[in-house]
């Protein structure tokens, strides 16, 4: 068994239940006048990368985590962009 | 020249830049009403457990993305604690 996979994993498992319901809450109501537009292109970005980074070291946690935050936070963004 | 370690190390930087101020913010002020422990809590094992897979992976844009924010995250949810 590779333990560092099952490490990998388990911090996919709280990243994405910790970010999922902040993220959610702003799909939800729609409300994103907390949000730095600047600041969240940088966090989107980010998540593209690290998305980018697991694929070419086919990490699978490091792949399933920021492509589903990319996903959320992407929506989001747009929906900033567009006010 | 390895590509991927190229744009893990973009990620890192797109990762802190964003997460820093937000986090550095609340440090300065000590303003943690808006932050749910349990939530937090669940942020902070995250940063751990990618750090500990960084460390296992020997991947240097993992360790140090989470490290970093590890520490800055762990020191507010002290904070956040003993109130």
């Amino acid at each position: 068994m590779d333990f560092a996979l099952v490490i990998g994993y388990l911090a996919s498992l709280c990243s994405v239940t910790s970010f999922i319901p902040q993220v959610w809450k702003v799909v939800k109501t729609g409300d994103t006048a907390a949000i730095s537009a600047r600041m969240y292109a940088l966090t989107v970005t980010g998540f593209a990368l690290w998305s980018a980074f697991g694929m070419m070291r086919g990490e699978w946690p490091i792949i399933l985590t920021n492509t589903i935050c990319f996903c959320l936070s992407g929506f989001i963004l747009l929906k900033k962009l567009r006010r």
